[in-house]
């Protein structure tokens, strides 16, 4: 029998996806989980695209453009407007999801072997997709002590070597919430100018900024134009996980010709999701407004109950649906294990991530989870109560 | 600013897309264009899957399974039994579109560096994948004079070293329109069995084989079943390009294992596509009947008016519903820019795929180009005609 690929042995499991087999058996078992764990809202997808599916009028499903349609980036074209950013319709590629936008700005910014250094905890598919095209990241440390901000930038010249060839942030940040502020950004401006880097920039979760605090998008900083490559999705915005669109933007042509290749052999992205997206961003302002209260009431409701359990600490996230938890634990991922195996409250349990997947640095995280809040406010309050009443009866418990 | 990427560089242009600007320049002169470049059928979507996409009755269009929903891959199971060929859906990954599928199988069957051995010409994207994953191709010569015949085990072994891996195989073929024999089949089971290879086949044509031929999947192989891995794909069998919906499929669990470690990366494949596809296992007989009719209508009226065409070959394609052509010029490539540039006929003119771009081999199919009949009787007798024309005139004639 051939053997599997090298990259399929070392790649990674899925830190959000391994307890699912206790999971199952715990329902299997009857008992009613929480899943605190993953980033599928329960928000309602806006009516206007569930319309447009059900009204589509052709007769061929076809292919179209690989680069997206051109409605579809037009009206991407006039939605980045509304933030203040200008943009050509030339400047966007859409993707199959933002995954594919991850994959295809991997594969053009970075040669085999080559650096992109991440502040760790990070979004744990990015080394899944560095593992696939062969690219190492470089974690860089941010901490919960340090609210997560971006490390200063002697530490990041510490670990910038002539392999190195960009700099990738989550902005809102999925796992830890964290808002980059416009100081913070220009302080990456500086970098990736100085060291001519690459600057990759996830801001799917745009939309979710609370108390005030305004996003501030690569796309804003000036001069490096042709450095700043941003990753998208519809996914978390319109609640459209399944429709598989994203999109991959930036004002260097040399790196969206180049994707265009890629995007060539895979032929096309989803129509009808591109169908569906383009109608979403004519979704009322009541529609993003009424799902902003709904994430702000939930974040305020479930950080101040987090940190009433005693012994457990969140911070206040500034964005996204996440944050990282602090639990007074030994091994947060052998407590994650437990709560689904060995204990339930009143026929319940909860499922969250263990922390030490976000992090690519050994020893880093074990007594942190990421939470999502992504279930509604009574669904919350009650994985509250039973995360209380585990972490009571714990027996790893510090 | 920081450099794109090498493989970005090396990325070959796809030779099916780069002659789009001289034909987007003929359409602005009011020309009118037969499509004879693309595999993308007139042939309507079952109606059953419109019918699914319209009735969608969801409130939130979630993530499904990383590996598909449950309820596709079950139904996949009854597709494939309806051909013999037994399997368990633990076998199938549910995949955006065939060319997922077959970025999969790269990634898990070889690892940087490694040799795949396909015969030529073959489909031109496999050699980007290819390049993107960073895996080396080795063509080996089918030719026209041989009706594009699997080679000999005698050839296969010449190129056989210690880093091949495997062998890919298309069948039915693009762009041939070969449809290997169950002889043929067996031939490279010994082979694979022999140097412990890798046979991956890209079924995504099953259906369309004609004369009475049968199509023999490299499924129904006894004895190498951990050796075969199955591209699939439901684009062309019910006119669903868009929907980017392709599969899988392998008894051998760890390459589906590591594959699904890839596929949770990429989080999920599109829900609306799958919903579809699924509906379209269930389309009548007199549906695939009657897609079946028309194309070998179109076959045997193009492949005749080929043929008497003065110095134009092609071969009576048994399968899919592609042909390469022998045309008598010196070189096919400069004569389908110049059909699309400087040639019009009432009005009209044709695009062509130029033969090369689907030889890894340097001076082969400079006479050939690809004709795809996915356009209806009418258009074809006109594209014919306009074929005719052309070369009459065309002053690199032989």
């Amino acid at each position: 029998m051939p053997s599997i690929s090298r990259r399929s042995s070392e790649m990674p499991l899925s830190p959000i996806r391994k307890l699912v087999p206790l999971a199952d058996a715990a329902e299997e078992r009857g008992v009613k989980i929480y899943h605190l764990n993953i980033g599928q809202p329960d928000i309602p997808t806006p009516q206007v695209a569930i319309d447009a599916i059900k009204n589509i009028d052709r007769k061929v499903l076809e292919y179209t453009n690989s680069a997206g349609t051109l409605e579809y980036r037009q009206k991407l074209v006039e939605y980045y407007n509304r933030f203040g950013i200008n943009l050509n319709k030339e400047d966007i590629l859409v993707t199959t999801g933002g995954s594919e936008a991850f994959n295809f700005a991997f594969l053009c910014c970075f040669s085999y072997g080559e650096e992109v250094i991440i502040p760790e905890p990070f979004y744990a598919n990015y080394s899944s997709f560095a593992n696939a095209v062969g690219i190492k990241i470089k974690p860089i440390s941010s901490s919960f002590e340090d609210d997560f901000s971006l490390p200063s930038a002697k530490e990041f010249e510490k670990l910038i070597t002539p392999n190195t060839k960009g700099i990738f942030i989550c902005n809102p940040n999925n796992p830890t919430g964290y808002l980059y502020t416009e100081e913070e950004l220009n302080d990456l401006k500086d970098l990736v100018k100085k060291h001519d880097l690459f600057l990759l920039s996830d801001e799917v979760y745009r939309e979710f900024c609370y108390d005030d605090n305004k996003h501030f998008s690569a796309l804003s900083l000036k001069g490096i134009e042709d450095n700043v490559v941003i990753i998208d999705s519809v996914s978390k915005r319109y609640s459209e996980c399944g429709l598989r669109i994203g999109a991959l933007i930036s004002r260097n042509n040399q790196v969206i010709n180049a994707a265009v290749k890629f995007a060539q052999a895979r032929l096309s992205p989803p129509l009808i999701g591109q169908i569906a997206a383009c109608a979403s961003i004519d979704a009322t302002p009541a529609y993003a407004e009424s799902v902003y209260n709904e994430y702000i009431q939930r974040r305020n409701m479930l950080v101040e109950g987090l940190n009433k359990i005693p012994g457990v600490k969140s911070l206040l996230p500034k964005g996204a649906f996440y944050t990282m938890v602090k639990l007074p634990v030994k091994d947060a991922e052998d407590f994650c294990s437990w709560i689904l195996s060995d204990f339930e409250y009143e026929g319940q349990t909860v499922m969250m991530a263990p922390g030490s997947g976000f992090y690519n640095s050994p020893n880093r995280g074990h007594d942190e989870v990421r939470i999502a809040y992504v279930l509604n406010i009574e669904d919350l309050k009650k994985a509250l109560v039973v995360l209380e009443k585990a972490l009571a009866i714990y027996p790893g418990r510090i």
